[in-house]
């Protein structure tokens, strides 16, 4: 089972490619990276390189499902409508190219990585390297986010 | 000039394409609707449906821009989160087969329909018929929506 897992953004976005071979077997990491967006450019041509990269990594590594975040209001609610614009693209790509979604909650996510519930970024990231193999150098909190979010699909679907 | 016009949302997507033909001749209304998605589908089902639909209506009407309302938060935050993420793949289909963007606030619609910031929905849906023909019987307040936005369009661009 091969699947994506996304932190999404519009400003950035975490990207994770997940493989895990059978029930038993440990996940492993094919690929991740953070995609940045141009300041410069409008919220409009952001939202299209999002949907054109992700478009193209999909076609390249071929995967079954996209696991997301799901989005909570923060402080600042302009930036929770963009980042949910950004959401609806990432989740019609998927759509497209025939991916199932599943959607987790910080919770969920800080449950699957740490076993508790109240873990913060700090002790999710410190986690992560012990749970699977990340040879690159990952500059973005995104990143990690994304790999934590693959990790839990896995977790949550241990049959797959 | 001929643009597509929307009332973004998950349940009810209001449709209009409109056409000016110079700039001192009268809008026409080509063609309105309001899509509903099925409640008994999936929240992504109902995304992919929007998706397809405007997809085959830009192939079929070829419109060279889209307006959309812009949205505010209202009392219901998780509403306001889904409507946004169905805007994003409104938008990204547009943006994907070539259309330009606009975005018009509630106030500016009121303003370019009624020439009164603080008119209510009724002044601006009975205003409308003055404007535009509108042959077909209109069902939903989003499909008028829809037409007012457009209008708004060549009101805020009175040289396309």
């Amino acid at each position: 089972m091969r699947i994506i897992s996304i932190d999404p953004g519009y400003e950035r976005v975490g990207i994770a490619i997940l493989e895990k071979e059978t029930s038993s077997s440990k996940e492993i990491l094919l690929y991740s990276d953070c995609f940045q967006t141009d300041k410069k450019d409008s919220f409009e041509t952001r939202l299209k390189f999002i949907g054109e990269e992700l478009e193209k990594l999909i076609k390249e590594y071929k995967p079954k499902a996209l696991a997301i975040e799901s989005l909570f209001f923060n402080s600042n609610q302009k930036t929770a409508l963009k980042v949910s614009e950004a959401k609806g693209v990432i989740k019609y790509m998927a759509l497209a190219q025939g991916l199932g979604i599943t959607e987790f909650t910080p919770l969920q996510i800080k449950i699957a990585i740490t076993g508790y519930g109240r873990s913060d970024k700090n002790q999710v990231t410190t986690m992560l390297p012990h749970l699977i193999n990340i040879e690159k150098k990952v500059k973005y909190d995104d990143e990690y986010d994304a790999i934590a979010i693959g990790l839990t699909y896995f977790a949550c679907n241990p049959n797959k």
